[in-house]
């Protein structure tokens, strides 16, 4: 079993450190997102190494239907196939079945749909999901849940968080019983479980209460940021965290801006993962700490000075505004390698400096500063 | 004035060392080519320096149309544009001009022509190019020239000659005054000439001896691989290298295969460019000592051997057939970026081998070794 230790804490917020088989995680962390067990933006592991990343993610669903996860076992894990040495967490693949696939039906066992690459029809459910993880051999697998809208009615939700629940028990009893056989991957694989409801506060909070009696290692916050307002989501946050055991990590699944991580932090969130830096970064748009530039913007086309002055990131330590813009505009990949590159270790490096703080005791003037200088971006799951 | 200096012959194959004010390069030498001041494929000027780049090779007409070269003087020239402190060679933009292009005139004094990037109406010759590539700040410069097609008549290519020879004249002149202006971002930089002729013996031979008139730094063969056959290049290059200076380097532009670059280091050629193993490399197909492989096989699917064993390169280093495969399956742009880094690694090491191999005096032996063990490629200027 893993072992969370708070070192801090300043109001709600935790300084923490997680152990795990794959090694210590420092929390607040912000897990970068490789869905296809790489980084979009041609990051290499080695990048993410230089990068200060402590977790990477993958994608359950993305890396079953390509390149099946039977193969990635037989390489020995995900970790193994894509040369990266420290933790990884897989979700569960219940928010791309919903998502991404033409989905053909939901019953108790699981989904049957259609994958987004061949078509070819694929059934998955909470015992699927975790032989699936399994033989990816993450640090980490999420419980397969399902993420209803934030627009979604009272009565769906409640079936639906009921069904997830049932689902989590699922999920344990298959990851449990995986996890002792001789040739699994990651025998000391941790299952998180997920916590739905959309924005009705005491949904949440009883399942809440319901998946935190199965004692798992960790807990995520599912289902925010696909649309509700930041206030909304917010809010959840507080309810929630209050009936997820205190000696256990939170994820924030799906978030998000600077602003929404300081802002959770605070509210008692230790994991986050989000695609904005890679998927931003993919468009020019990169993050500095008086907030985000447009690096196609014609006011850079000479602008000689690096995307932010004093930051040590691969793209910051050696290409201007100027080159990076010209690499975007001429349509080259290393525009966007380089700006990935910089919004990662920006988001990384965020981290860092919040743990800094709350190390420091001084997050609150901290998360002050860093909001003020900061404008505010748009919010979303991704 | 740039030295040239012969440390080895082996027949006519020479190991030398050509001395520029922006470093020595040990010759023979492949050149990278990155086109728009990047080698496509999200390969960094770190990883140039990574990967044993000693020179870089850019485009006069690509920077030209975008993003200017009034810009990139601006910004200090293409080497602190792009943040590449070796030697840099420019073309001229006569190739592109004549290829991409679509010309509206030839006249004496240079082509009309549109952008391919958007249309605009372009007037460039051997006066234009100096002044852009002066701009460019490039340690080389190459001479404006025309690029006959290899199944021009001999009218045509006679004439395409003497024009060449004009304009290498006006070349000349042309960046001798830049040289001595004061704001000039490099006023060492550097002439080439060009030689022309198609694969017509006596007119390659006559110009070889008209530009070597001029006692330039450096001369170049043009116009090959650009549709003949194998054994007509290395006749043409044969036949020209009798009649350039010995005492000068010589560079085969736009070439070209592995054996290609054998067969014309053992007829006495210096300097190589080719888009071949960056262009190969995001289609997924990597040079190996036993020839090309190409990694969407399905042979390759569980294959966890690197592209090739023993291989020291950042693709080798770390990461397996397997997954770089499914890096460019799942169209995930860091398995371009992986096969690019090996194929320069490979093209940049082979010249290091060659260059050990005139050192020890056993070019003649590595030759044959290689030759029979890599399985013969395409050819093409690219």
């Amino acid at each position: 079993m893993a072992r969370y230790t708070v070192l801090k804490t300043e109001g709600r917020a935790r300084r923490a450190e997680f152990e795990t088989v794959h090694g210590t995680i420092q929390t607040p962390v912000f897990m970068n997102v490789g869905t296809a067990a790489a980084i979009k933006g041609a990051v290499s592991t080695e990048d993410l190494e230089n990068i200060g990343c402590q977790v990477q993610l993958s994608n359950t669903y993305h890396l079953h239907v390509r390149p099946g996860d039977e193969l990635i076992k037989s390489l020995g894990g995900v970790r193994s196939f894509m040369s990266w040495k420290g933790p990884v967490l897989t979700d569960s693949g219940g928010f791309q079945v919903f998502s991404l696939a033409s989905i053909r039906k939901i019953k108790e066992e699981g989904v049957t749909f259609n994958s987004h690459v061949d078509g070819r029809r694929i059934f998955m459910g909470p015992v699927e999901s975790m032989r699936i993880q399994s033989n990816l051999g993450s640090t980490i697998a999420m419980a397969f849940d399902e993420c209803p809208s934030s627009r979604a009615g009272r009565e769906y939700v409640e079936a639906s968080v009921a069904r997830t629940t049932r689902w989590l028990y699922r999920c344990r009893d298959e990851l449990s019983r995986l996890n002792l056989l001789e040739d699994t991957v990651n025998r000391e694989q941790l299952l998180f479980g997920i916590n739905q409801g959309a924005i009705f506060d005491d949904i949440r909070i009883d399942h809440a209460k319901r998946i935190s009696e199965l004692d798992l290692p960790g807990y995520a916050i599912g289902g925010l940021a696909v649309g509700e307002t930041h206030e909304e989501m917010y809010h959840v946050i507080e309810q929630v965290t209050e009936y997820l055991p205190k000696d256990r990590p939170t994820y924030l699944m799906g978030v998000g801006t600077p602003l929404n991580i300081l802002e959770a932090v605070e509210r008692g969130i230790d994991f986050f993962d989000c695609v904005y830096p890679s998927r931003n970064g993919r468009h020019g748009h990169v993050y500095t700490k008086k907030g985000k530039l447009n690096l196609f913007n014609k006011q850079f086309e000479a602008d000689s000075s690096p995307i932010e002055e004093g930051c040590s990131c691969p793209a910051c330590r050696r290409y201007s505004r100027a080159y990076i813009r010209h690499l975007l505009k001429a349509k080259e990949m290393l525009g966007m390698r380089l700006c990935v590159l910089h919004n990662l270790w920006f988001y990384n490096h965020l981290m860092g400096d919040i743990r800094k703080a709350l190390d420091e005791n001084c997050f609150a003037s901290f998360k002050k500063e860093m909001t003020e200088s900061m404008s505010e971006e748009a919010g979303g799951r991704g």
